[in-house]
């Protein structure tokens, strides 16, 4: 064969490099335009079958939210230039920087480097949240990347996320509640709610269930935002100065940049006036 | 604020929808080219790395090699319209089948179902290769798209993956006798490889360390092809027939497709010629 | 102002270059894939409102369809690397070589080049095909640009464009017959002809205008091909031999390759089975 | 063959919708990103050539700048969303308004355009600049297309591009004064330049030739910028009154939209102060 002859020498290593190397230029160039924010949105594939079988509490399951969180935040730590995070249900969303030059700005990098991170990181720390429950098999998430040139354009996008959790959750909420508590099938509860307003299921929620939809916990309504916050760290560390004999204890302090999770309203103004860092020109 | 008035109604709900939904417009279509063999090729990030804190067996570890095989194989059988696979080192390619219409052939549900899989794989089954060996902390991937309109540019990216897989692997091999066992510093086996061709390198294995490179095993130096093959399954069933008393044990042969790993040549035809299915027109 | 001492040196300059020139970074690069054949049809912008002022003659005017096969003919002598062409009514379609290397295959070239070329050209020879008929204003073209893997896809797509204009010509035909003859309003027209099939105008064409479709001419059933042919120009030459006291008369013939149209069938394979070198493999 | 079978009904127009047409999936979707200028420059094809063979004056020709100028202006006011034009030598750049929706944003629409109208209107307005001069052959032109994200990102293009004019004029000024006046061949004008900074360009057209670089029309040194400005025409109409006998003069004043050349800086702020409207949020 062919092959068998390229082991002895200078011939068959330019043949393997100038012979097959040209399929190298098929591959397209995929750099996203400068000066937008690059958004990645990551999506779970078929996590309504995987919280099923999964036995995810419903309508809200705080380990896997919390689970979700994780990865999100390992992924904030392990790449560079993501300046805010939003996720909610088993979706998350990475902004990076408008004047972002990692790997070029290639989109494949960008989506690819979001999505295999979080999802070693949902199997690396499932034990962490899930205890005794055990993992059935390795999920999947696909990932999609959209360019925003304008602050405004950004903040709409975050918005249209947090909008859609609050009505989704608002649904899901009464839906769950009609069936777990009052007993209807999934068919009777959706057909319950067909057509019906947020008013109407606040309405439900409260004479039905005497549920106030506004004192459902934070995390449900709003999702997660994820920040990046500087903290201060006092630790006490013991120096031993040249001339004395003694160790002494001194307190040092340490400034450290994390992420945060926060579970607030990002639609308003109000957000983005207490965090002015994270739309920042040179951000 | 804006969005307390929400949950009160119509208003809010068609607010979100018009106000915010424009920002799906901004998303790209990203539709690969039709008839063309769709290729994602993934790569370990920071592999090296990686690979010393795991302390993987230098030049290769046949428990890396195989779970790379184990999650490839997972891809295959969890996606759509994967034709063929082909790995080496820490890095997969897998090749779509030319007429895939698997999610509308978006290049970013390739990559990162593909990336996602894999990676969430590698978590969930480094214990059945690595046993007591812990997993430190979750490794990320990175993935990219390349279309090839034929199938002789098929052939040839496949082929020069391989051959980058002989180059890589007979360096590696005369690198890691030289450190291991003449006790060179790396530096000094680097500099002593500088220059050399295939067939130089050849010499120093078996003049030195008395080893026939053409012995070693195939998959270190052809890598893993992953195909699907027909297999009979041969079951004993016991069925009982209505007028028999007895039940009666029957041999039934099922037919299954499932993924398989070579370690072969595909520079040459043969491969091809022996498996003429993989690049069929209706493939 | 800032602009008034960039006069005086070598600050100017390098200002001008360092601070404005981060601008070319945000051009995307459009390079084709590669091994594709390359077609960029042109289509006349507004062309019934130009061809009403114009005074074209319906349902063809020789002068219209001519001229847009001489301007055509100009691209492919000017532009390189063109293949075939194929045009009808107002459009025209170009096919670069697979492997055309022809600005490093960036689309923006190709497409824009084809119809400025064009548009140029139908001013510069119109009086050539129109005489006293006065071009009233310059008219504009859009253009697309579309990659094709196959030799197969490649001729579906000139075969589409050739049933196109079939489909067309058939409809006009028969829709200005009814008009100019038998004096039925444009509605009227379209009216009666609405629902039919090919078969049904065919049978009008004959029994109301004893018109044999078959009959009328082939560039307007058929479009215009347009190929490039090797011709031999036979010259007579005279030269002076140097013992000889008289001048001499030779025969010289000199092989030259230039476009010739066509108005043949290019659906079916005898077309491409009398021209093989068109799709030919280092074409 | 096959085609004959067609002209006979049904089965030949569904046959080329339904067997063909599928052909038109391989067009690519080019829609330009929301919210971003979208530029299209376009630059003379070989005008180095053209403008030796039509005897254009140098270093710069008013009739070619005027003709040019002219193309540009119906450019403008043929398509839609043209923002402000810049022109200088062979190249004029359009920018399209951000919220433009023309064509659905598709870049190939825009470029083809562009240069299509810009190309015949060359030759059509030809005679009016070049009068006895005869056009010896359709010119060519190419485009390209770019997107800016923020107002910042396209003042710095059309600085650039006038930052370009100056270089050049500049140096094109002194060269062909050394090459006109002075005698010298280009080859020596162009070492007498080499290296030379703007000062010293300047000190040499002063110097030997006693020309004030600042005092070179704005035209050249400037280059030239179109924008949409408000005028009001002021005309005499005739109307006869119901009750009155005759008729009378009145003066109507309609306000008009036309396309204005001006040759001023736009690197500075004064110009963007004085137009603000070319920026504006709603453009």
């Amino acid at each position: 064969g062919r092959w068998a002859g390229c082991l002895r020498g200078r011939r068959c290593l330019s043949m393997a490099k100038s012979k097959f190397e040209y399929v190298r230029d098929f591959e397209a160039d995929d750099t996203c335009l400068p000066n937008c924010w690059i958004v990645v949105r990551l999506d779970g594939r078929n996590f309504h079958r995987f919280s099923e079988q999964h036995e995810f509490k419903k309508p809200n399951d705080d380990r896997a939210l919390h689970l979700m969180t994780k990865c999100a935040q390992t992924v904030m730590q392990e790449l560079e230039d993501i300046a805010i995070a939003y996720g909610q249900s088993d979706e998350y969303s990475f902004v990076f920087k408008k004047k972002s030059r990692w790997f070029k700005r290639r989109a494949s990098k960008f989506m690819t480097h979001v999505v295999s991170q979080f999802a070693s990181s949902y199997v690396f720390y499932w034990k962490d949240y899930f205890k005794d429950q055990q993992l059935l098999y390795p999920p999947g998430f696909d990932g999609r990347i959209v360019l925003y040139p304008s602050n405004q354009n950004l903040k709409d996008y975050l918005s249209w996320r947090q909008a859609d959790c609050h009505i989704n959750n608002l649904y899901n909420t009464v839906f769950w509640m009609l069936v777990q508590r009052s007993g209807l099938t999934p068919v009777q509860a959706q057909d319950r709610l067909q057509g019906t307003l947020a008013g109407d299921k606040n309405e439900i929620l409260f004479s039905e269930f005497n549920i106030n939809y506004n004192n459902e916990p934070l995390m449900y309504r709003k999702g997660t935002v994820l920040i990046w916050q500087k903290t201060n760290q006092v630790m006490t560390k013991k120096i031993k100065l040249p001339k004395e004999a003694e160790e002494k204890e001194v307190e040092v302090t340490r400034t450290r940049t994390k992420v945060v999770p926060l579970h607030c309203d990002i639609i308003g103004d109000q957000f983005w006036e207490e965090y002015p860092e994270i739309l920042a020109e040179d951000s």
